[in-house]
């Protein structure tokens, strides 16, 4: 006899711009008992992230199987073991990975589902899905390996309020850069000076291209984007010999009718400027370096974490669709329940 | 008193499209006199590159002054040195510069001009607008710095029966890849394979990027794009892991009403690709290497100089044309005079 139910959120509908609503079928059902093999996870935190949109659209992306109408819609999460008979899954054990938008699920602990123990540290759980889960992850990687930053390198970061560029001009001011991030509106762009950023742009307010060229008199070397889009094209347009571009999202982008034409990227060749993609699992062998790397910032308060916390599971519809009007700051998370370590605020 | 006449080809007008006559103005003047620390130089071969209707444009581009109306239009020649009156340069001496589109020339040699003596070698003079000048050492530093070929690799070279790209094709052969070479009609397809392209694709028949799929089925290592537009995205969707695609050039693009805006640059993300551009005068310093090693492939014949010799001065602004329809193949150039290694053809 169990007390609890398993609530779901499942794919409705395919969504039509950002996500409404009507997108959502929530559900209910017993909570499954897991068999030879299996384990059953409980959740604490579930990650949003732009990519949940496209899983409900339907996309093959990502290494996650499409969704099909009626599915429960991809997430990662933090989940603690409650029942196992697996033995590499202790009861007692936290992990993050791939749990689905739902309060139980039971694995096999496939890999798939990329489950990866959190580290024996004594901070919030919440870590898990910010600097030390995949959103850390690919701040992490995205700049640290793809980017090659130097001391006294000229570093742009748009999205820098967001999950990853919070993390990424922090990563940039301990490597020794100076940062100009990019943020919509005051509130963001003072989030952002107070995590170190040397200048900030407010891309909401007069001509994006106008304001880098000013902030960057000399050009860029180097170019974290979150965003794709006008701001791309801006920086295209203020490169310094041998830059670099890291492409990390593109949020400007995924709302748009038609797919949007990057018109000047032919501007690398004057500068010998390389434009790198990265996608955060093409770096899984390395991953106890950035949870290495990553802790000992988090430990020592030189990275701070940067959280949106929605609480509760029906939250989780309105999060999705927060990431696309700019209205979070930091990671998206949705508490489910509040774990041992949390900070009670 | 002297015989000759110094002919010249001057801009008339901006070109709208590709050039056309009247976008030219013949003159004749007195051949110059070199004054103290001066030199007269007599051209033999003249290069053509797209650059130049860009100069005609009156765009600033390539480290070169932006031509006026009336001006001596831009281009690269290889030159003797007939009168001296500069210590660095003496009579008889051969070299490759800024010499414009002219048959004489009096100069001070300065750093803007980039004039570099021939190598002592028994070749013909024109190899130095190929293998041994700009043209080669685009393919060189294009390919081998920015490139990084592995043997095995997949490279698809576009444009593969042009200037650079009938190049970067034996180059890449000589470094153990499987090449796939683009190139426009069966003529071009048979020299390109001639030159040693394991496959060639036939760009104005069919589908490029149903063919591209074909031809890579296990995606492609290295990408070298000489024509940028419909090529350059067909490959986006045929990357490997940590692919490469060096930006050399885009000419597919240059007639274009307005720009050709590039949609699928972010699936640079989902296999870590770099995308580079390079400018060749940006690996000024390493001249000499590009020259020893294409001097090597050149003498033990691994390397075959390919030439469109379009013969006469009056030749210049057809010669031009020709790189925009796309009927010229390997380097373009114009002979103005036979020189002593040339062979007679």
């Amino acid at each position: 006899m169990r007390e609890d139910r398993n609530c779901q959120w499942r794919v409705a509908r395919r969504p039509d711009g950002n996500v409404v609503a009507a997108d959502f079928q929530y559900t209910e059902e017993d909570i499954p008992f897991p068999g030879d093999g299996e384990f059953l996870l409980k959740t604490y935190y579930i990650n949003l992230a732009p990519v949940m949109r496209m899983y409900m659209g339907g996309e093959a992306i990502a290494g996650e199987v499409p969704l099909a109408i009626g599915d429960v819609i991809h997430g990662r999460a933090v989940a603690e073991i409650i029942e196992s008979r697996h033995p590499d899954y202790q009861v007692g054990d936290f992990v993050h990975g791939q749990c689905g938008w739902q309060t139980y699920k039971v694995s096999k602990g496939t890999k798939q589902e990329k489950f990866r123990k959190l580290p024996d540290l004594d901070i919030s759980y919440s870590a898990a899905l910010g600097a030390l889960g995949m959103t850390g992850f690919s701040a992490y990687f995205g700049f640290v390996d793809c980017g090659r930053p130097q001391a006294g390198d000229i570093v742009v970061v748009s999205g820098a309020a967001g999950g990853v560029g919070s993390q990424v001009i922090q990563i940039a001011r301990l490597k020794g850069c100076h940062v100009i991030g990019i943020a919509g509106g005051p509130g963001k762009c003072e989030l952002i000076r107070s995590l170190g950023c040397d200048e900030t742009i407010d891309y909401k307010t007069g001509n994006i291209a106008e304001k880098l060229a000013a902030a960057c008199p000399d050009g860029i070397d180097l170019y974290f984007d979150n965003v794709g889009g006008e701001t791309l094209t801006a920086v295209l347009e203020n490169l310094r010999m041998h830059s670099r571009i890291v492409l990390c999202g593109s949020i400007s982008e995924y709302l748009l009718d038609k797919p949007f034409g990057l018109s000047n990227y032919t501007r690398l060749r004057r500068t010998n400027t390389t434009m790198q993609g990265f996608f955060v699992y093409n770096h899984v062998d390395d991953f106890d370096r950035a949870e290495h790397d990553m802790s000992k910032w988090l430990q020592s308060g030189q990275l701070r974490p940067v959280e949106h916390i929605f609480d509760g599971f029906a939250a989780l519809p309105d999060a999705l669709a927060s990431l696309y009007t700019g209205t979070n700051h930091g990671i998206a998370l949705v508490r489910i329940r509040r774990g041992p370590n949390d900070n009670e605020e």
